[in-house]
């Protein structure tokens, strides 16, 4: 603690100020217990208050032992209250808005930027690319540092792309490819290389599953990524159970990261209890690990500290905002995030579609009779009860599912923005509209299932190779 | 908690029982706090009782939040007065008794065997060869299924050792040697294959070093390991920084320890606060894995499942009761060990030395002028005041340093009691002894830095290559 005399208490983070809090009390006890001086325990115990008041003062509340500060974006903007906010974690996504989750007020709580027209633009002007549809409907709506991508690209200072997947079953949904879509676009119009995580080994850690299924999954769902068109020469997939152990780059920065966060923070950010197993404790540092290319030496030629641009669901924000904090005390550029909205479920836009339930989701493995029924029967709708009701009224695209997977899937803008006023006015029935969802849903994801086809074996184990991408830095 | 009603609580550790009344705890705060009907509240405080009191009756202790149970073993055998006994884990070695620990109470404590007579004739009988001084004289004391191991060799069965170091210094000291040393003769008496684990991670975890410095100490202190003569053919020694990068076996392994031990198991057996980074969190699952064949798939041509037996100090046993715990649920056998005592300071053997003070150890780099220097200096006698005095009433080799030292270095029998009776009755003086002990180091000394000049960069690189050993199982 003597250290911490020396230290500006100011320039410390909440968690941090927590640590020293909880250190002090433990000293005061010890020196207690260990009937030390009088002045001593005095000066021990005015330390321990001057602590507990810049607790106070950076946090708005009362230091509680065993409680550390549970959001730090929250508690630095002053807000409270917490019961009517959407939960938003890398496990959970729960709303009670039937429009979703209120992505304004996430913004603002993750302390991320909303991607807005000019930043729109800017990126329209630096690929010279008409931007992506997931741009223009702010399906990729919020991000970090993405500027800062863009001020660099300009310079001719290129990046590259990181993003993943948690393999839990064999088959995908559509929601899943969201992000891999986007990325797909991404590496496109940057000519950027892309390297891919399939976290097997945190299913393993996190479900019923043994290491091998978890690696099975992470085979399987690599065909459904590359189906997604990705270029082999600028692409390197990899499972954490074979890569983490194939590249000693990736796990010096695992342990690069592991030393700069506490059990205190991983309990803050992801809500880890004492009873929680020690590989859980210890993931965060290997879903960051990726974001420096020093993991990465046969693709970057060990060139290390080349810029890298996250696209991802918001629920894995935390992971990198726990990365970014930590990136500057290692020597390594902080990824930048560009972040998307939720899938929604069939079922309602309240909850973010799960693998576990097949009628929640349409997978790539459905069937074209599946995907009408599952629609038919299962697509929230936003129409009106009685024909003649939705005719006068019309439906409410907002909580429409059907609608809002058009929004995801069905590129023509024109086309999109007819449904809408057709339907907003009632001149289009839900059973139509669901019509328009599943003729574009049948052959999407029937040329995604041709595709998968033409993937094979040797396929994958090429882009699961460690190997040079083709990209000079 | 269903499972947790079905479930017979007489199985349970003190741990898992600690987890258990944790969570329920949790269960019924959170049932109050959401304002859930009563009976469902009565129901779960009814269970939580029911847990405390198994707890109780398991334990021997009242539960109490935040403090699982320190010592299981401790528990175990009902022994509660902590205050006068040894402390010993992988970073303290304490005692207030000048003769140094008492290895037949931590014996008692840690739950492992006595190395006995027998054993040590069974040694003898099995390999067909004189047992170790080590051995003959209580340095290597205690053990764990080394009866097992000895059981399979006579049927034929094979087994593979692993022992290890963490180089937190460019400079070894001859306590260091005490392990290698021991390990070479096994390696010989028994023709088996070695794995030597340099836990430079360790070091980077738990020091103000950098990754890069942590290697470098690995390999050199790899060359004093290969200076005692291990056989390179049968040998294969890694840096974790290295290794765990280098073989997806390795981590594999890592990953299964990992899941199947909780935060407050490591806080119950190491010591971990909240405060301390996931990379210490995590870490003793790294030092398990070794334990397991199937971490060196090139070695074993991927044979799983060969028995390990691990020679350390007993300060590492805590890593490898985890290990033993965790093994038969992953699937693994258990290692066996044998424990060797503490390598006693120069100035008496209330504690181990230390590589970062210079006076407390003799160096593996220290000069004949050095060496003199320091056992005339700083060796701790356990002579008599005055001449006088000694030659009346004889000195005291049980607390003498030099005589320790000259047990552990000096390999004849004869010559060491004859050393003991002249010393005690006082015939031999203590500036004779400490001479004896001089020319004792003086050429060990010398002869290992030969040795050590001639391990080339070369040599290093070929033991600290993954490779197949000299060896069929």
């Amino acid at each position: 603690m003597a250290d911490s005399l020396k230290c500006d208490l100011k320039s410390l983070s909440p968690l941090e100020l927590f640590e020293r809090v909880t250190e002090q009390g433990e000293k005061v006890r010890a020196l207690k217990a260990g009937k030390a001086p009088k002045d001593e325990i005095d000066a021990a115990v005015r330390m321990l208050l001057s602590l507990k008041l810049s607790y106070k003062t950076t946090t708005g509340q009362d230091y509680r032992a065993g409680l550390p500060p549970k959001d730090l974006v929250l508690i630095n903007n002053g807000t409270t209250k917490e019961e009517d906010e959407d939960l938003v974690d890398p496990w959970n996504v729960q709303t009670s808005n039937a429009k979703g989750v209120d992505y304004d007020k996430l913004i603002v709580r993750f302390g991320s930027s909303k991607i807005d027209t000019d930043l729109i633009n800017r990126i329209e002007r630096a690929t010279g690319q008409k931007p992506h549809h997931f741009l223009r409907r702010g399906i990729f709506f919020s991000h970090r540092d993405m500027d800062q991508i863009l001020d660099a690209y300009e310079n001719k200072k290129s990046f590259y792309l990181y993003t993943g997947r948690g393999p839990s079953s064999q088959a995908m949904h559509v929601g899943h490819l969201i992000p891999f879509l986007f990325t797909k676009w991404l590496q496109e119009v940057f000519d950027v290389p892309l390297v891919i995580q399939l976290t097997d080994d945190e299913k393993y850690l996190w479900k019923d599953m043994t290491v091998e299924k978890a690696y099975e999954y992470a085979k399987e769902n690599a065909k459904d990524i590359i189906a997604c068109g990705f270029d082999i020469n600028k692409t390197f997939i990899f499972s954490d159970l074979d890569y983490l152990g194939a590249s000693p780059g990736v796990y010096k920065n695992i342990v690069k990261v592991q030393k700069h966060v506490t059990f205190n923070q991983v309990k803050g950010i992801f809500g880890f209890t004492d009873s929680d197993c020690i590989g859980k404790i210890s993931f965060p540092a290997i879903q960051a690990a990726p974001s420096f290319s020093s993991s990465f030496p046969q693709i970057f030629n060990g060139k290390e500290n080349i810029q890298c641009l996250i696209p991802c669901a918001i629920d894995q924000d935390p992971y990198f905002r726990m990365t970014r904090d930590v990136a500057p005390r290692i020597g390594q550029p902080k990824p930048a995030l560009l972040h998307s909205v939720f899938f929604p479920a069939l079922q309602g836009a309240q909850t973010k579609m799960s693998a576990s339930d097949p009628n929640s989701s349409i997978f790539l493995t459905d069937t074209p009779k599946q995907i009408k029924t599952k629609i038919n029967k299962h697509a929230f709708s936003g129409g009106r009860d009685t024909i003649e009701e939705h005719r006068k009224y019309g439906g409410n695209c907002d909580v429409d599912v059907s609608f809002m997977y058009l929004t995801f899937f069905l590129e023509d803008d024109d086309r999109l923005e007819q449904l809408k006023q057709a339907y907003t006015s009632g001149e289009l029935l839900t059973g139509e509209l669901k019509k328009v969802l599943i003729e574009t849903m049948q052959p999407l994801v029937a040329a995604h299932q041709e595709r998968r086809r033409q993937v094979t074996d040797e396929v994958v184990k090429q882009f699961m190779t460690p190997r040079k991408l083709a990209f000079e830095f």
